[in-house]
């Protein structure tokens, strides 16, 4: 039997990600490499306790098919969670529950652009969003990150260009708050210019917030969601990172006209999401516990990002420049030498160390003397030496 | 804010089966329409005893991102299952686990078809699978059912007909046990051909397989997989039928270089499957669990079989032809006078009844007279009830 694979799947390139898990979870490798949380968070106890009321009460439901768009009463515990958290103003029909805010990211890829269209991202940017737009066969056009995040003032500029060249872009995609990869953050200068240009040239604007809530150090800085003329920004959350990433559960904010395709397109990946992950998280938030929890996350989570940061400052300050982020879940280490991060990785897998290589978080092959490092997974002694072998590596190879 | 959508949602039809749940979730609709599994065969007891040991054995797992293709242990006692249950013998390695059996067909019709491409289903087909093949922008040629589902005397000339126009189509998509909507079940002679024209033509088969346990009555027939010569049929199976459908539960079976991938687009779609329902599947399958359950289910659904066919056989053989299945979940009724069972569907609801008009599983309009009737979700009283208020707004449309 001959198979012929369609153009869509043969233009995407295997994920680095899974290539480094797979090589990662070799016994005696420091994994800096996936953006797992920490098994430490999860709240097994009032989880095991949620899951036993929810089959006894709700047992009908929860192991039935639900709504496609989402369970009501979960979209409706959603909508006054964000409203507390993020100042998010929604009603729960602005909502869609996911299978992961990955699924988000592959249904924005599909309703809002046609293969061949050109969006807009961050450069780097995140390598799952990557995966989900080169599948939907979109092209990407980064505009590169600073400290301050997507530098708003390149923005426009692209934007004319590719309104010229007929390739007006489809969308732009940033992750605002503690980037993936390189854990910066927008001020809220630069989060007004992105509205401002999204209602200029009428080019839709999707903010993807996984770690708002992950802050350690600082002041918050407002979603562009909740911001003054933010009400028609495309929002994307996760439980993955303040309940658990296993039960697969994320969302998207969109207005109306947009909720309607959502339902279509999630009709035809999924038919809907997993209820019981939804009944579980329905009671998570209505009992408080996630509140509770993203507090006990994020005394976990400082100590480790004080850790890998001092780290980086011991033994990396002389041939590298790094992020030091006030939240999230990644640090990017940018080495000065001529070191390509991706050609290293054997040799760091060698040495007993994993991470993701700048690479992995572009369409254009730039990046390469970067890598992404993750924090909340490993412990405090697991940052510590993964950064000598790091370190190790490089002397190695340079 | 101006969102423009893309081509491929645009030409998606809103389901029908969507807008008839939220119609026949009035109270005092008897639902004849949606393809639920009764909650009588949860198996709650069973369910919360697995959730709690997972909890205490193997929440760091469960509770965690897991692989993309799916979690190791549970490909294994899938592939373990199949061959006891199916005779179907495969390697974990070409097992991939799915959020439902729904994101299989997506996913098949992503990685071996572009948009624009042809492929072959049966006519009428699943109402899921001509989403999944929409949304991926593909065109659908329907081989008529009869009471032996696909007429593959028909297929052959079809094939030929379409490489000679260049468009050689890029799978062949059937049911061909319990057939959904129809009921209908392929005998072995029909299936030994579809694996000859499937060879013979070098266009891949595709069979899905999700009511194959749910036998009432007669003799077990091969499923494709298993018989000699269909090892590389690519095949579909979901936990929904003989688990429960809210846990999200489908698996593909497909040789090496599909499930390459498989594992690219379903990386892009959701990174992996929920942990939490796979770890519960395990020990579904591990305990034995689905072997009892499933004759449970059987024992339920083959009374309401019955009930449902006798109504039918008391209130519609004066105007109607309808299937009476050995197995599955669903009848197909062809009502003889000129009915429009889709113009009808405003005075059934009226009438407190819900079904799925012909219409919905076809692609070019046919199957105006014709609907799918669910018997595995109501009550033997509902059932018999649903049934004379079919035939009332019947008499009152003529």
């Amino acid at each position: 039997m001959k198979y012929n694979f369609s153009d869509v799947v043969n233009r995407m390139k295997p994920s680095e990600i899974r290539e480094l898990n797979k090589m990662a979870s070799s016994p005696g490798i420091i994994s800096l490499g996936g953006g797992m949380p920490s098994p430490e968070t999860f709240p097994i106890k009032e989880l095991t306790e949620i899951m036993e009321f929810v089959m006894k009460k709700n047992s009908d439901l929860a192991l039935q098919y639900g709504n496609t768009l989402g369970i009501n009463p979960v979209r409706e515990q959603i909508s006054k969670m964000l409203e507390k958290t993020e100042g998010i103003k929604c009603n729960m029909e602005n909502i869609i529950v996911n299978s992961g805010s990955q699924q988000g990211l592959y249904e924005l890829g599909t309703v809002l652009a046609n293969p061949g269209d050109t969006v807009i991202t961050e450069e780097p940017t995140y390598v799952g969003a990557v995966s989900a737009f080169s599948a939907n066969g979109l092209k990407m056009e980064g505009i590169p990150v600073d400290h301050n995040g997507m530098k708003v003032e390149l923005l426009e500029e692209k934007i004319k260009k590719l309104i010229l060249e007929g390739r007006k872009p489809r969308f732009i995609y940033v992750i605002p708050t503690f980037q993936n990869p390189t854990g910066y953050t927008m001020p809220v200068e630069r989060r007004k210019v992105l509205i401002e240009i999204s209602k200029k040239y009428d080019v839709p604007l999707v903010e993807d917030n996984p770690y708002g809530q992950l802050r350690y150090y600082g002041e918050p800085v407002p979603c562009i969601r909740s911001m003054t003329g933010g009400e028609d920004v495309i929002y994307l959350g996760t439980f993955s990172k303040v309940m658990t990433p296993g039960l697969r559960l994320g969302y998207t904010i969109a207005p109306e006209p947009v909720m309607e395709k959502f339902n279509l397109i999630k009709q035809a990946l999924d038919l809907a999401t997993n209820s019981f992950s939804q009944y579980v998280a329905y009671e998570y938030i209505k009992r408080g516990i996630i509140y509770k929890q993203v507090e006990l996350n994020k005394q976990i989570y400082r100590k480790k990002r004080d850790a890998i940061v001092n780290a980086l400052k011991a033994n990396m300050s002389d041939i590298s420049t790094f992020s030091e982020p006030d939240g999230g879940m990644f640090v990017w280490v940018t080495v000065d030498k001529n070191v390509d991060t991706k050609q290293m990785i054997p040799l760091a897998i060698k040495n007993g160390v994993a991470y993701v290589s700048g690479q992995a978080f572009t369409t254009n092959g730039t990046q390469k003397s970067s890598m992404r490092l993750n924090f909340t997974f490993g412990s405090v002694e697991q940052l510590e030496e993964g950064i000598k072998r790091i370190r190790k590596t490089i002397n190695e190879s340079a």
